[in-house]
């Protein structure tokens, strides 16, 4: 059974896990650990828990319980002292309250979540991302980088605060891959806050594992503002160390009403500016274009635009067996 | 298989279904639901939901599940938006918000509580128990009942507002008892809340089922107070339409400086005055030492005092066999 290690945390991963659990495939995801927003921000500061969102929703998306079990993790209570929060961060909160270690929490999670492969936080230290832009300006904390989307220079550097220690799982994981999968997702919120733990970069250049990268449908304001593929591949480089083997790459047509929502938060469709010479680039439909569908005059959330998780599993898998 | 049901739903039942549940019975619990105060009153306040409290206790009483499923589930935030919350409570909140129906609910929490035996709501309707006493005051809702402990004068009346239906599923698990099990518990907050839903003391006094009652050790102030064994005989008897068959009384003695302890809040212990002609009575140390001996300097809760659940199911399954 061909090993894979999925990098990441957001709604791309989820997407990624959600089609890849369908195959016969050894499955690990390091998570991380960096969320310091909504439900999961309060749970931080409040009860000094880890970071529990990108860990659900990795749990979620490899679970194979019964849809109601799953529906109750991805519940948000709307009224009262508990509006806002998700139960599966509750979840996580009070169980990391009540065990020994976050091993035997995430064990128990896991287990009642019959979860197919293994997810593991990249870090079980309590750690921000910074981020240095050209400006000068110095932003803490995923949240407040999420919420700087006037910011237009770019993020120059990025680190931890404090600098944290690696989860031994994640390294030891990623060594044992045959594939590694990055993104898609947030560049700077989602994925290089894994890479910036210390050993883990480190580890995906020691393996023997092909390193495969799934290109942003959209620009992210005041994060990834303008950028063109290349760019996404030369940050990605910066903390990867190296380029990715493979490149997946949407090459089907956004609807227009779809890419005019965006433009109002200036963000627009990543275009592939990639050589062809230098990368192995897989362009292919990977839209999810029931979600679109669905919800045709309903486009409140940028969330209506993902990649379509049956497209990218089919993908990803005739590479893992083909390429 | 003998079939017993237990009816109540506060810390003495808990009590009684921990111990039962370790004996080859075929158990139900028809569980209270008129709890009004602290978490499960805020949850029913700003949620709507049906009380959890009660029903949480009878699940993890009976649960089988590994000992951190089981602690999760009594874990109590102590900070923050969630201060004072139970996490069981907020399992049940959720789970009947995402579920079809309350019995769904219910069906998953028992599933992944490994339940032994059936935890039955006596009613799936949004009810509150109305006090009226001597004195002429009317207090409606049990937390507020609980905090009239400065009354003087007796209960003479209560009432559910609304009316509201039974569960149908709690009259069945009545007739087809073998023995019915009332008590230990606050009397008019824990055992006649169950016994007003219209249709459970009719099913008692139709079954063939020998109704044990397990007599309190301490008064409670406000709705006991002064109370001897008769007066909650007599009281119970208002709204069960008989006697019970058996009467369980502890006949060890309590520590004096437990009862020093409750002389502060005008609680006294629960003098045996029942005539032994008329009644079967069952006199038994029924103390738990353990748990007094645990916390010799820390008499902050009366709860220190409670039955010893396995002295309890020794002395019911003698009954059970041989009565």
């Amino acid at each position: 059974m061909k090993k894979i290690t999925v990098i990441g945390g957001g709604t791309g991963t989820f997407v990624v896990l959600s089609g890849l659990k369908n195959y016969p495939l050894d499955l690990s995801v390091v998570v991380s650990m960096m969320d310091s927003g909504g439900s999961t921000g309060k749970l931080r500061d409040q009860l000094g828990v880890l970071p529990p969102g990108d860990l659900r929703q990795c749990l979620v998306a490899l679970s194979d319980a019964p849809s109601l079990w799953r529906k109750l993790f991805l519940y948000r209570f709307e009224k009262g002292d508990l509006a806002g929060h998700n139960f599966g961060n509750l979840f996580l909160a009070a169980l990391e309250k009540v065990s020994d270690n976050y091993d035997q929490a995430i064990e128990l999670a896991s287990y009642v979540l019959q979860t197919k492969g293994k997810v593991i936080p990249v870090t079980l230290d309590k750690l921000h991302i910074v981020a240095e832009y050209e400006s000068g300006k110095k932003v803490t904390g995923e949240a407040l980088i999420d919420e700087n989307f006037s910011e237009n220079t770019r993020i120059k550097n990025t680190y931890l605060k404090p600098k944290g220690n690696v989860n031994v799982k994640a390294p030891s994981a990623i060594k044992e891959s045959d594939y590694i999968i990055i993104g898609p997702g947030d560049l700077y919120t989602s994925i290089i806050p894994v890479l910036l733990v210390n050993g883990t970069s480190q580890a995906i250049m020691n393996s023997k594992a092909k390193v495969i990268y799934i290109m942003n449908l959209m620009t992210k304001s005041g994060q990834t503002t303008n950028y063109k593929a290349s760019d996404h591949i030369n940050d990605l480089k910066k903390y990867l160390g190296k380029d990715p083997d493979y490149i997946l790459v949407n090459n089907s047509k956004i609807p227009s009403d779809i890419l005019n929502w965006y433009k109002k938060y200036n963000e627009v469709e990543v275009i592939n500016d990639l050589a062809k010479k230098s990368f192995k680039i897989f362009s292919k439909d990977l839209i999810d274009n029931e979600k679109i569908k669905k919800n045709p005059s309903d486009i409140l959330y940028r969330s209506i635009l993902r990649h379509d998780s049956k497209k990218l599993a089919i993908l990803l898998n005739s590479i893992f067996n083909y390429a």
